[in-house]
């Protein structure tokens, strides 16, 4: 709960005879132990009472019915600096560092945190700023060390379906002998991410020092970093932003968390297109010089890689479908695109440490089997069956063809659909749930061509996911488009679609 | 507490097992009634267990240890509404009707509500977001109908010290037979509201009933509007607007209060100077004319005065200090700065229904004695004792002089440092605390001459504010300024004064 035990709970009456309004600070003493807490008040609580927070009354060792001396305190320097964020002023590092800091140690409510994220959303973050916050970040969490250089990594900054591509990268890479550390999310909008994913095979939520024992032992791991502490700032920030749809620390976000893993070289994959977070040319550009600027400032070697973004990645979509794929794609088979964007990342990162040709590197960990055989002794090392095979990931047991009612050139693949239907179907809470894609971009279908095959756990499921499916019809053939000129109309309004990605 | 009773504590584990991130929306059944309440995740809180506020367990008509169901339910159509506006799209009228019902009815959190008010701060309002905003604060909340016209109103947009005009034009305005029912706020930053001021007289908490009762029998009222429920989004705005600093909202929290109280005809004070809110001239015309359009949008008539602002108002200042002085000034006597604002803003009043000369009436209804008979009418209607007398109003007991150290003419008042003076000698909390101005722009003050007198109800208030007085020096003569011509120096940090004010 965000800043939640740092709050303390007034009556009315209480307050005005402290002079005390809400959301101001109030020093809370007993003994010769203080707090200061952020006021909240309650019409109608008891007078001459205090609501504290388990985490408040043990810090003050105070029991319940026990009397606290309560008076107001100042507010905090950090909320002056988020005052004059507000005003449009430019913040130092040392505002910058009691921000991150405040929140952290919950001085700072919600709705603060909150005014700080949308005055940077909408005014941007200068390169000063994003370096600070980064730092910032790192110094208030956990760090790790393998005491090796190079330390690789690899991270997306999100948006299309069904992308497993670190799923191969790792192993890939870690099979070449290199280091690589992954932390991965868990979908928050999406219908996987890869923590989603990996779970399947293997647990995922590993401590610190497992970790390092298991990237000791294999070069690699594939891990949620969810509750590391690498960077608990941002975690805080991203539950503040998720609500809001805005996204205004991307860059420290993601870099700030490399950093505290250890890592000197990343490859970022930055999926450009119409189903991807970043929809355009020149966004992708601008965001990629960033990201290079920031890790140069950061110590950090970055390369970027724009990647087609206009549909899903491979065919599997859900976590248990895309893990067989992405297993199916190292044992080499799979999806042509999905392998190709694999060696091209793992080649990039290849060559960013002095690799030549490092793509064909790339290949050959695949061809020889060599990042299949890494891949398992990861899944060993972090505790699952190393000789899993594609089919013993459970899927469906619920399933259903989705057919083309006409024939035609798949022109349009609507990422934003295919994520629906998919969490309508379960994903990613239920493992097994999702889709497999038969016609992509360009490939020519027919009448009653099998257009996509939904899976699910559970009958329900599967048949609002079909529903959906139907009623949104995310596979659009070249005739349509033709049909039906008029995309929408105004003022009737536009449908309101959670369309916002924070997955990490 | 902003948003409270709404909210929904469930443990890390439930969340995930039912795919709730924090804040998302869940829907909680008990038999056949239901409520959507916004989900806070805390990390320790028991599996399987929900934490709901009474307000929620009532509603559903649910015990403790009883057994509710949980799910995932869509985000309000308020937040879309919110998240657009953090991107910078315009609003419609529907669009904020929907965020203001949502914040009376508590569907949004205050993060949600600091994000959108941040927005509105930075973006500012179009005419329309104004006028949409207004009407949908009006019909969130209470009305009062005297079944007259006209319905006379004044407001000061606030930020000088002292300014107990309000406490003069009532009277003077009811004693010439016209309808003046005045809400007025209690301080949060300044050292007495007119509220506080009044309630050194009569009781100000009156209820919906009782206002119209008085108002009927003497024409005006001198009440508090903050627990009347006219437009209750403005006083949850405010809540959230206050630690933040920022006032988006100033012309329709105003004029949707003046609206629910029925005016018809509303004088508005806007203090320019480097002492009040407002610092410029250019501000303070641009201001005013946004007042008159607004006002015409919600067929209200407005005019502005734009007043002096360099310094306090008259030279009472914290409540009961003020009282007196509003009281004596009645009575023909007093500072000629408080009695020309007072009855220029009355004769503004007067000439906006029709009155030739409202100046000369209003100098009128003082001299004839009307106006203090009037207040005195509405002293007894409200519950207060009619025949008081200035010296009947406790002050101090304890009190000191500030000295000046030197001879020159007051070339600047900070009222800034003014108001901390008189808030740490206790106002407004302390009724009989604040300060008494010897010597004010212009004057000519000598060595040892008093500059100012310091009155508070405890020593340690006496000689806390004593020594902040000296530190601070608010009384600056002309022969200072050019001793000293560095203002402050950078890098070295400006001090971050709390001299953000949200009166109303």
């Amino acid at each position: 709960m965000t800043g939640g035990s740092r709050v303390a709970i007034l009556s009315d009456k209480s307050a005005s005879s402290l002079g005390v309004h809400s959301s101001d600070r109030i020093r809370i003493k007993f003994g010769d132990r203080e707090m200061i807490v952020i006021a909240n008040i309650a019409e109608y609580y008891p007078k001459n009472r205090i609501g504290l927070y388990k985490e408040t009354t043990s810090a003050l060792g105070v029991n319940e019915d026990e009397t606290v001396s309560v008076q107001l305190a100042p507010l905090p320097e950090s909320l002056f600096n988020v005052r004059a964020k507000l005003r449009g002023e430019r913040l130092r590092e040392g505002d910058l560092v009691t921000i991150v800091k405040d929140v952290v140690e919950q001085h700072l409510s919600s709705a603060e945190i909150a005014a700080f994220l949308t005055a940077l959303s909408i005014n941007g973050l200068s390169a000063s700023e994003n370096e600070a916050l980064s730092r910032a970040m790192v110094a208030t969490g956990k760090t790790l060390s393998f005491g090796k250089d190079p330390i690789l990594d690899k991270h997306s900054v999100g948006g299309i379906p069904g992308d497993k591509t670190s799923m191969l990268v790792v192993p890939i890479v870690a099979a070449a002998g290199y280091t690589i550390p992954k932390t991965s999310s868990r979908a928050i909008t999406s219908p996987a991410g890869t923590a989603d994913r990996v779970e399947t095979l293997c647990p995922v939520n590993l401590g610190i020092d497992e970790i390092k024992t298991v990237v000791e032992k294999t070069g690699g791991c594939l891990v949620w970093g969810g509750a590391l502490e690498l960077a608990p700032a941002d975690d805080l920030f991203i539950q503040v932003e998720y609500p809001l749809g805005i996204d205004p620390m991307l860059l420290p976000s993601i870099l700030s968390k490399k950093k505290a893993m250890g890592a000197t070289h990343v490859a970022v994959d930055i999926p450009t297109g119409m189903g991807a977070k970043i929809k355009t040319r020149t966004g992708a550009y601008t965001l990629a010089s960033d990201f290079v600027d920031l890790g140069k400032r950061l110590g950090l070697t970055i390369q970027c890689a724009l990647t087609f973004g206009d549909q899903p990645l491979g065919c599997g979509i859900g976590p248990a479908l895309e893990a067989r794929e992405a297993l199916v794609t190292l044992m080499g088979g799979g999806p042509a695109d999905l392998r190709d964007k694999a060696v091209s990342l793992a080649g990039m990162l290849f060559e960013m440490v002095g690799v030549e040709n490092g793509q064909a590197k790339a290949e050959d960990m695949i061809d020889s089997g060599r990042a299949e055989a890494k891949l398992r002794e990861i899944i060993a090392a972090q505790g699952g069956k190393p000789k899993v095979q594609p089919d013993d990931l459970p899927v469906g047991p619920e399933f259903a063809e989705v057919k083309s009612s006409s024939s035609g050139k798949v022109i349009y693949l609507s990422t934003d659909d295919i994520v629906r239907v998919a969490r309508e179907a379960g994903a990613p809470k239920e493992k097994g749930a999702g889709l497999i894609l038969h016609s992509k971009l360009g490939q020519t279908v027919h009448k009653d061509s099998v257009l996509f095959e939904i899976y699910a756990e559970r009958s329900s499921k599967l048949s609002s996911a079909l529903e959906l499916a139907n009623q949104l019809s995310p596979v659009v053939l070249t005739k349509k488009p033709a049909e039906k000129m008029v995309l929408d109309q105004v003022p009737e309004k536009f449908a309101h679609e959670k369309e916002f990605s924070i997955d990490r």
